[in-house]
């Protein structure tokens, strides 16, 4: 919670006296400073961008094409160049339901204002992505919570039971894979009777999709927009897959919602900036795309193994710590209570070290997330995962 | 007014049955098609962008600065040439009032929400930008208005009247300088008066400053800003004076407000591309910005005159043209009624000429508007300017 201040006399909106930043924006200071081993944000790997080619496109746009630097519409080559990513994803659509936002975030906070009234309901789960409850704040809904299975995900069965005891909620907030932050994925089953229920009780579902394409294993299951297109409004990201630094991601929408939307976005910063989506569509079109996607999976993959196998060693017996098959993130519930506050403390200021406390991203306070932390695999190099693993450890010792 | 359509039995929030994408928005399409001929839009001239110096830039940026693709704080590089650039607009102001955003319409998008209840009234001028009745739209608010003098800017007896009465909105939007549309900037007696009737009332000013850079007389008036720091939110952005498509523009404000301002830009889009934000910064470290502002206001300074002679001489006798000081629009108004939505189809289909008729600009009609338009005079290089006036008055000789 900040300590908003106006200067004096000055009336602010009534729902700002609720607002917090985020504990992730927060340790963002801390986390990108350059001796900080951190295990605390979603961070792509800074090495292993493609920057060289991205340089090369940025150089080949700003020299061919006349009009790089002004106003323009959304860049319809860069919208059929999604159209193709989203097959990879076993997705069909065409290029007039791809909806352009300055990052995913974007399109939660433009789809939480266009299907959400003030005070309404939202469904989350209980352990979930801050970036959504801040997507949401402003319009001060009402939480509806549901836990997550650490193997299988979303627990359906209080999902179901909350709809048919006639909650209507403006959304239900879903990450099929690579959940953030518990980095579990949903199983087939649960993904096919999500899908069911949103038609059958006409709730559309925001799927979260950052993670997709970061899998582990041979084949991915399916995105929820897969399997259902009218119900489902399915958010893509580059920041995981080429940069984080362009802020450019997208919406797969009814072809119906795209005006309204327009307006919205229009309203919110006219359009995301066309020199980025130019220059993205210059760099998908060298084709690079795809193999830079297998070089991260196989890079990161390594990176999780080696920081599960790190753990199995350094961290205390009873650790419980999930398996992820996408994304950046591991969940890890440690065997006994501790002072995830001051841990953070002084993992931070003595061994140099960050991580997020679970309960930055409890909605829903439960037993076990004042022993949760979230950690990431991505960022660092494998030697400093052992390294950090082996500290944090060590820290863990003293304090259980 | 759009024409939304959800799918079927889907709610969409209450507020969206009123929405509508910019009359601009929608001749963006028209107006960027490479053989029309706009006075559409508020577009700067693609032929005098910096785009070597731009490439240098972001070249440089890309090949020394290690992180640069990553996921990174506000650059405060960025923010200590914004204080620099302030200086050159009288502004005295420290980095820590500096809030970087998506362009200046997300200044006034998050301003909005910062500011606004729901249903609650702000203060415009009944002609005004569009772009603020969209920041404001979702909360539905009551519109208060008063008029504009072509030759002195916003009507302060009628603020000063509404404010005495017992109104109390929840913020003023002024243009200070280059009014878009209305192409007036405020007399110096009246930027005074309002900063001490903001004071008085306590309302906040929202101060777009989008066109102060682009002065056309010798010694430009100081913003509201410069006389007032606790009242004025100023808004500057890159895209008139550097280039639209980076999407980077920036809030001077109380520093008491920065923190819940980064918690709601962080729920709207986590934040602004990094990558722009350290070119621009790059590009500022070059010195070049100051030389290249002063060969756009010589640049147009000239397109202005070109257009109000070649006005003078096709238009019909008896039309009033603003004489801007400032910025990229001249307003004119018809000496009689014309068919304003027809004039613009003859004039596109038939001529290859757009220009936005002033209705688009209009919160409260009056007489005058009907028989209005806005010029964009800063796109087009001289010939053009000389031809499409001249087609122009061909059409209005036809239909006046």
């Amino acid at each position: 919670m900040q300590d908003i201040t106006a200067p004096q006399g000055m009336k602010l909106a009534s729902w700002t006296h609720a607002i917090s930043q985020s504990t992730i924006q927060q340790l963002l200071a801390v986390a990108t400073q350059p001796d900080i081993l951190s295990f605390a944000l979603g961070l792509p790997a800074a090495e292993l961008f493609p920057t060289e080619a991205y340089a090369e496109a940025t150089a080949h746009v700003l020299t061919t094409q006349h009009h790089a630097l002004q106003y323009g519409m959304p860049c319809e080559i860069l919208k059929h160049f999604i159209v193709q990513l989203m097959a990879l994803r076993g997705v069909v659509c065409n290029s007039k339901q791809v909806f352009l936002t300055t990052g995913a975030q974007q399109a939660m906070s433009l789809l939480s204002r266009l299907l959400l009234d003030r005070y309404a309901p939202v469904l989350v789960e209980e352990t979930i992505y801050s970036g959504i409850l801040q997507a949401v704040e402003p319009l001060q809904p009402q939480l509806l919570t549901v836990p997550t299975d650490l193997e299988t995900g979303m627990d359906l069965d209080a999902v179901e039971a909350l709809l048919a005891s006639g909650h209507h909620p403006a959304f239900i907030y879903a990450i099929s894979d690579g959940h953030n932050p518990l980095g579990v994925s949903l199983s087939l089953e649960k993904r096919q009777r999500l899908v069911a229920l949103a038609r059958q009780y006409g709730i559309p579902i925001l799927e979260d999709d950052a993670y997709g394409f970061l899998y582990y294993d041979d084949e991915p299951l399916p995105p929820l927009r897969a399997l259902e297109e009218d119900w489902v409004f399915y958010i893509g990201s580059f920041s995981k897959i080429l940069a984080p630094a362009l802020r450019v991601g997208w919406m797969i929408v009814p072809e119906s919602l795209i005006s309204v939307l327009s307006a919205l976005k229009e309203g919110s910063d006219i359009n995301t900036a066309t020199l980025s989506q130019r220059t993205i569509a210059a760099y998908l079109e060298m084709g690079q795309l795809p193999n830079h996607i297998a070089d991260l999976r196989q890079a990161y993959r390594f990176r999780r193994d080696t920081m599960l196998r790190a753990m199995t060693t350094y961290f205390p017996a009873g650790t419980r710590c999930s398996q992820p098959a996408n994304g950046m993130f591991l969940w890890v519930e440690l065997p006994e209570m501790v002072d995830m506050e001051m841990l953070l403390k002084i993992a931070v200021e003595q061994k140099k070290i960050a991580f997020v406390p679970g309960w930055a991203f409890s909605v829903k306070r439960n037993h076990a997330i004042d022993r949760s932390m979230r950690l990431n695999f991505s960022c660092c190099n494998p030697e400093r995962i052992i390294y950090g693993i082996g500290r944090l450890g060590e820290l863990l010792s003293d304090a259980i």
